[in-house]
């Protein structure tokens, strides 16, 4: 009756922990028809790689992508690699006819998004992107909370993605850990790692981004890269803002950053509507913050909703009332909603289609810091 | 056609200060017809008066306490003494027929405490008592919530009152600003000094408080006397915690202390309904939490109201949403309310007779401390 | 190299997921010579006990609690029934030579409790009682903080559980689910179950109590049974405050009740010392308070320190910093830690005996409360 | 001993209460050899000057500004009316010699701004601009601590001021009370009424803002005009964000708006350093937020200071630790440093020529939103 879906995973980083225990732990709080299994597990150090698979209970392992492509006992490729090899695996594994989640961002850029979508497409296999913070229950509560239309005309939507970890000149750049302050290998700084998964949301909760005017900066100029153990320039945005219009006619501001000394991984997001105003923090991810206008004048205020009820997303599968959860469920999540959208045979959004859209934003963004203009990022 | 009510304040501490602000202020800011004059400041030492009249505009000084008493030109009478004054003071203004604004606590204990009730009975004259947090914005809409039948059944009444000023063992006792810490001048420590502000407005918002059990300790065992200069046992409460019972049969929790470190002037308190919970918190006294159960159940939560709204207790007559006051606003409203209360001539509430019921209760409560029983306390 | 320990889990509703996830979990986070092996379920129902076994992987189920313990295949009694079977269990697994991990509390009273120590200590296995709330990164952090001396000589701790779920008329006791409202099964109420966590952590952190005075209420007094389907007293606590000396000079307040509107499950633990002061609450778990008189005096505050760092409690075997984790890891910490103290043959606190001292206090607290008196709790 | 300083008040809305609320307060806290005297106030209604003259005790009252001026027993010319008079007044008063203290922003434009500069420093008479939020003790003492070098290299300031009362399109716009909604008047929208106040704020704290690129957005695009009755357009900007760099190498990001659903007045800044982090909040205006990386890993945060103790800026002449002021005390603050100044014959800050700076960036804010370019603000 269970319908396994054999998983084939690619990298076993940091993202592939995540992955790999959103895999383990799906199946013991979500009942879905397909079930995931830990089939193979792809690295490029055989001894490192063996010890993550039987930490996980992966059956193989692999040393080389395309193997794991060519194997038919995997049904679905999972990318956890750095971000420019998403392309050409996504476009093999495609073209293998394997169901494919990537992780985010989607790719390089857009123009190299463009040829994913085509290839998933053309292929017709289910595709997912892992912008997992869709998937915290507060978040998709706000999403819930729009979409009945509590809010009202939207005005202002506000993210902010601030970190403070490479304030050191000594950290080195490049290699194990280190690929994203390298832009040969993460495309860029601060906008594709943190800033796409503010405008991954921020075009979820409230429509498409039309244009942008952008900032971008990099405070250390030259770090030592750990393969050439040489100081090279740093070729990555350390920070990056923009301002924007949506479709909707709302105003964006987003701000992201890895210099803002105190915060760790403070990504916050709010949206102020005619009626109703929301505001998110990962630093407290099991909160959401409310304020509804329509309550008597005397007693209105910011509401801070502990969102781990049963009748809130999710909950009903975790514990009771009052008891938290933390960032990895938002990967099981997203297994769980992964396996279900195979169960209905309906796509799991974000899709690598879906995700594009961030990429141009994206794109936008880094062209607008590049030549001082306001670009059209749709 | 404005009636000038003439004040005779009598001590000029810290209080003297809190009310004389009160008097200068409430006129800027609150229409009434009875308006306060500074008219005359009395204390012991001359020049200290003087400058304190100078500075604040009273027009006469005084150095005994009964010639303030005696002037004509004195319509109300302010004690602002140490505590073990309050009664002798309040006595013979009553007998020569003044208004009386005493200090809290009302008395030394409840037996002084109802002598002062039958002499402002008898001689009928308007009386108050500075329970001045009653009338922070954010607790008096907190009783305008509880008095429309917001809450519901009352279950729990909670209430703290922190501080941490007099953990080191190298502060003396006695003498002017420390006499709070010597029991033949205070009465009691924490007790009658924080616990009957947690009192007064428990008993105000819950109703009346019947039995007790309580737990004192005094932690530093003797302290320099500053008048005698000689070390001397502290008979002061340095902390007191009890649990009690209200009439309404709900329960209450209550602790006091001037030893927990990281707290100035802590005092929370909250009342859980069946059908809403209210929290407050003196270190950020602007605001007021409340929970109302019958929100949708996804978007309950702990409201944060910054109580800055025209439609909100006393802020119309202040500035706009979002600006916040302070501490001396209690007294400014205290001072307007007693105007308003002449004005319309009713009592002007806390009065001596409602103060009398916390006298009871602090009473029962030192007496717990000492004797291991449950007391009543009414 | 791996030593398996094969886990025995009787019981299999909230708790039991709460143990098998953490038996599941510790393996793919921790690294330690024992390893858990989910062996055998046991429950009542053997559909649901087979199902609960397919989810979770468990190899045997069993209907018959004493069967388990007969199994050779066990190493491990895990006791996860309600409370009026945890001394039969634990005394005849300990007879059996079983290692044994009994949910809390540890009995239905300190006479009971002496049993079971006495059982497991003649047996001489390895035990462990699932106080798990001493495992949240942030308690433990307040642990090593307080063990290294930094808050000095403590004035004060308090505690609070508060919670909000039965507060409807409606809701039956006895049965799947409401056995806590069962002083039969239960013991108690609020005192065993939500007490009984305050009172272990305090010990832990504060040392002993000596003496305790306490309030209980019962404020809906009758409730549908499930089982008889009649309307019967109700017999727990609903509600329960207690104030107490500790061995080490300070006063506890603790409050439990399942009354408190607005509260889920807040949890909170407040610790005041000389030097420095410790605040924890259970809603947001990943943070502790923390208030250091030291820093110079202009900018002195309650700081929150998001636990989330690799050198923090447990936390170098999670994510990066600033992405929370949440209620169940407790329990895959104390899986793990229970797994390292086989692997270094020393005990796993809070062991039987260690309980047994909470168990007294839960005693002394509910005497206290029926006969009005300071009873001793040591 | 005293030496007056005779004010002339100019408009006496809101802005002409908190400026004589400032008058009458200040010699009561603070201590200075030159103290202020409630003079003379002006406006065009006598029923309603005198009305006003009577509340706070102005002895004189005026319908034409320039009679003030011409008054012989005025020695300081405050500014409160709307925007487009603050040049003609202040240059009017310069010319005639008396010291000027003008209600915020300076002017129209950077053009008249220059023209007021040029006459205050010709006529070198004492003047300052009531960018209050300067003198708020948390944010002077966020001052205090940059200039102790605390925070090390900037990387990032950022700041918003959000509002939420002109949502609704049925509000008229101009007249008394509305003349913020209509550009003639006010000169600009949220630009010249909040944004300054940041501007002001972040130049004074982290320096000269170089360029910007800004967004600005009028949601409602026509209301009924207060003065004519008729549906007219809406020229000010409802909303404006902006970017800039800073002349010290780090970048800013600022928002503004009035249709932000939820937040009364919340201005918020923050700054972030190598070594420490500072945030701040008007609706909780007594509390400073700092981060500082120097503490021991394992116990870092941000640490909530509640800025109420005497060796913290301005507390000294208030109440006790944990009591707190509010708003209007910016103005008292700003009165007493005024005559101070006075006293010590030095300027007080920001004067009319530090305030021309925030008229500078203000343009080019506005000069960028409208032809979508970066433009220079220095």
């Amino acid at each position: 009756m269970s319908k396994p879906v054999r998983i084939g995973l690619i990298g076993h980083g940091f993202m592939g922990r995540t992955h790999s225990n959103g895999y383990a732990q799906a199946p013991h709080f979500f009942k879905t028809e397909h079930t995931p299994v830990l089939q193979v597990v792809c690295g490029r150090d055989k001894e490192k790689t063996q010890a993550f698979a039987d930490q996980w209970g992966y059956k193989h392992i692999e040393s080389d992508w395309k193997e794991v492509i060519k194997r038919d006992d995997v049904d679905a490729v999972d990318i956890c690699t750095p971000n420019h090899l998403h392309a050409e695996i996504a476009i093999a594994a495609a073209e293998a006819g394997k169901m494919i989640l990537c992780e985010k961002p989607l790719s390089m850029n857009a123009a190299e998004g463009e040829k994913m979508v085509a290839a998933v497409e053309k292929a017709k296999v289910p595709n997912t992107v892992w912008y997992n913070y869709r998937r915290v229950p507060a978040v998709m509560l706000a999403k819930q909370l729009i979409d009945e239309g509590r809010l009202g005309k939207i005005f202002h939507y506000r993210a902010q993605f601030l970190q403070d970890w490479t304030i050191s000149a000594d950290l080195p750049q490049g290699g194990a850990g280190l690929w994203r302050l390298d832009s040969a290998v993460a495309g860029s700084g601060v906008t594709g790692d943190l800033l796409a998964h503010c405008i991954d949301t921020a075009v979820w909760l409230n429509g498409s981004i039309t244009s942008v005017t952008a900032l971008t900066e990099t405070f250390i100029k030259e770090r030592t890269h750990t393969e050439t153990g040489k100081k090279q320039s740093v070729t990555i945005d350390d920070a990056c803002s923009f301002l924007c219009r949506f479709e909707n006619g709302s105003l964006g501001n987003f701000e992201s950053t890895r210099y803002a000394r105190g915060h760790k991984a403070l990504y916050t997001l709010e949206i102020n509507g005619e009626n109703a105003s929301i505001r998110w923090d990962l630093h407290d991810l099991h909160r959401l913050q409310y304020f509804d206008y329509k309550n008597d004048s005397i007693i209105r205020g910011w509401r801070s909703i502990h969102v781990t009820d049963g009748d809130q997303p999710y909950m009903g599968n975790w514990w009771v009332p009052g008891l938290q959860i933390g960032y990895e469920h938002t990967f099981i999540h997203q297994v769980a909603d992964f396996m279900k959208s195979l169960d209905e045979g309906k796509p799991c959004s974000p899709t690598f289609r879906d995700s594009l859209e961030t990429q141009y934003v994206v794109d936008a963004v880094l062209k607008s810091a590049k030549d001082h203009q306001w670009e059209a990022s749709k």
